[in-house]
């Protein structure tokens, strides 16, 4: 059960949810990709949530926007961790409203919140959690840790 | 088709609840009220919106507070207009989670939001709908709007 | 009484509220459209709540931004439901504004409110109300929600 | 022309409204006080509105809370110089609303906006413009600023 | 004692505060406009305050960003009525840094507050100040107001 | 692999914790708490970042208020899975500079955050990570998400 | 020139500000305190803030809530490092007001801006800068951070 | 003990950095420039933080954006005085998270924190801090607000 589910409300969110399929790809871990949307889709979105523990996911990236509602109600129907993707859309009050209708859930049903348009980060983290039951996908969390560094300390140079 | 539907995703939302309650049954409008909660009750959320207009039901007035998804997730799944009525819960950040949740609906799905904890206003709004072709209901309002007029004209001979 | 009134504040509110007008005219109901400001026409925004009411209007969508009276005062005026549209105009905060003065109304007068800048959705919700009597536009609100899902799966499609 | 009009949505308002009309006292001007609700009296103010500037009345100071729209609407239909006060009501949130739905009137219909709840200022803003034109009234401006500073003065002292 | 002095804490703010000065020359109010920096020309800004009502000015309308301190402690310094505009400069966060530090003014010092970059309100506000004892600018004020009204009449006619 | 780190910035935060600690115990997980101060204590922190992920941790839970640095640092040091809890602690501006110090992250160094004082989901996310490799804690999962509905039902029968 | 000036606009302010006191006196740093309104007094303002650097003052530290300009007046007015408290006071909208006022000023003249209600934190800030010349000062902040870390040793050993 | 050390967290920061270089050389103040992450080289922070004061420092003025941990991190293990910059970064929330999370720490460990962006006002705030125990800066000092108001004075000229 190693696979990871990258949805989002709509195809005008797939800028912003690209980076997470991308550095889970650079992990060499397996992404589906599907656009559920919780207002639209509500079947849909049902079906996803319901069986996702069943078809191979580990974890559900869901991102959305406005009231945004995908990450919550995926995190209602499945027993998986959901890290959800607040995006500032074109309807979004300067992205507040994407935040806070993901992070404030009641007690009983967390969704693992990332930073506004931080879908990278949500990759790393679905990486996190196979990596706590894969040494190998922990080995490479722990070398794109020390990568990054890399970077700072030749920025540091070049700066001097 | 000029029931009303009142529904909370707590029973702890209510105490805020009950005005919208009360005021339906003022206005003589026949009021069912349930608990229904997007998170922890999907199955019940997914029935409730799905069959609501097939039963009887002419508007839904819908409150949750912090991450409050029940109002919009039920204008997903109804062709009702939906009332959603944002509370001031004790997971809430200051009731802007609950109100941002609710009111940023995006295109396509429209919850119709009144003010925080507004629930009596809820419950007006609905009988205005009804109203819209329920004449005896259309008189009760106008009635009901003159006598917040002469609680204001006695108070202000009162202050004299 | 199946007509709806969009009126907004200022003529620069137009591209917003144009939404409104185009939604409810797929959906073949009657629109009258009209600029009623509530700080600039007062006698007219007066005479506007009093009689709409008496001239076939079912539903009232007034737009407005900043300090945006014009939804509650003639929710004030006017026993019909009023449904308000917070424009994000360029004398708004963010629309923080344009948001609060009309969600946030006294016990006793509702304003239907929709997300900033939402006027299709306030088209939707007038079409639901109406709706709620005629049930002609009730199956139209119904495939329009069955087309929303059509698209959402042919996007999912393509994405695959 | 030298009466100043103090009015305000609700009773409930009185407590905070109440140093405006203590101060103006003090400064030996006389008061009229109303209470004047724009969504539920709209007929008065529209009457009090369009005749104020006939009446004697050379400011009209206009406390409400939440959606906020007596000051507007009074500054809508009188041409005399308005005070708004934003009342941290029951029924707001945190303030934010009263300040907002009162302070960003769009160009053409000032409100002279002071501190939430501060109404004491209201009423010395009122004293202020009266005495652009009566210096008995411009001198006890100047006496009160200066008995400000003995109260600071002392209290100075009294810490050392 | 008619004359409307207009400060702003730096040229920057003119585009902004222009407004002002062009709507009271429409007014045929004699206008007197400098750069006075709370933080940069303390002894100016002490200068300016503490003589303004000994040399012909009636009303202060003082425009400033970011932490704006000009508008209140020219009101600290002065019996004058002033009004205060708040400027979304550079420097600023949104705008509500601007706002805050001019409106949220303690007691015994009122500053009158008009919106975000409101100038033109701040002229009018400062017109209708000096017309509470000039009948002829009172006129003005509500001939103005007229032409208001037949700005919304004419666009309304265009609309249909 | 199966042990959860339960770190707080200082001993007041343990009232919101402990509601991670017992809701772990519920679920048969290992626990660990302690108090590690990113601001005190950084050695500790140091020392604790570097390490867990070869002492048996699996999951770190990290809690703490205002300009909360303790979940990004260890976030930052670890190459574990790390839940970030906002705290409301006493000298924090109503909770926002608890969530946006940990929620809003830099790209590659996730923090998962959960609602404002929301142990008990930080708790529960934990436990469903586990369960990404654990069947037996899979379990439990569906079992507790079964349990809420059942509360859920009853107190809707209550209600009738 | 080693003494601190510690100030504030209102006696109110006291219970807050006392910390920054309490803490310079445990660092054998010597205070004067004093109450100096930039509202009230002016003239104290000005003279103070044009003569604290030929006083023996190496800081000051001011306090304030509301719009709360003392902090950067008295920066417009010194060469001093001058640091601001932003004051939960009673007139303040959540501290909102406090904060921006004091801590957004324009280029050229700062204020080193310390937490909502951080008045200790402002105490030992100033010692920090009197020990940038004054090693003995130097060392007792560094024992007072080693201190910090006892502190929170012994309440993680009281924990297990 | 005279040097200045300028940080950052990534050298996307630098444009707004630079200006804190920029006025501490104009100052002929020692600059030394880093990039230190605290999320991306916790070694380097730890080094930097805890050997700055014995290295020749006398103030470290530290800048970062969105979940800013930096400046905090530094004062955590310096007993210098750290001077906080809130960067409006790219992932930043209109610079909220960047301001809040610098500025709100907890009792113990000060951050003196500029304006959002306020890069030159932390140089000159360290070049007020170098002056408390050097005379030539703080002439310096005097003479640089010579200099501004003498632009004031200037621009004031230009406008007649």
């Amino acid at each position: 059960m190693n696979k990871v589910g990258v949805i989002m409300g709509s195809k005008s969110d797939l800028p912003v949810m690209q980076d997470a399929i991308d550095i889970l790809k650079d992990f060499n871990i397996e992404v589906e990709v599907d656009i559920v949307s919780a207002h639209r889709t509500p079947e849909k979105l049902f079906d996803y949530g319901k069986h996702a523990h069943t078809k191979g996911f580990a974890v559900i990236i869901a991102g959305a926007g406005g009231a945004a509602h995908l990450p919550g109600m995926i995190a209602s129907l499945s027993p998986l961790p959901v890290i959800g993707v607040p995006v500032k859309s074109s309807n979004s009050i300067d992205g507040w409203d994407s935040v806070l209708s993901i992070l404030q859930m009641p007690g009983g049903v967390p969704v693992a919140t990332v930073a506004l348009n931080g879908a990278k980060n949500a990759g790393i983290l679905a990486a996190q959690i196979i990596g706590t039951s894969n040494s190998s996908v922990l080995e490479k969390i722990i070398d794109y840790k020390e990568s990054l560094k890399q970077i700072v300390y030749e920025s540091a140079k070049d700066l001097k």
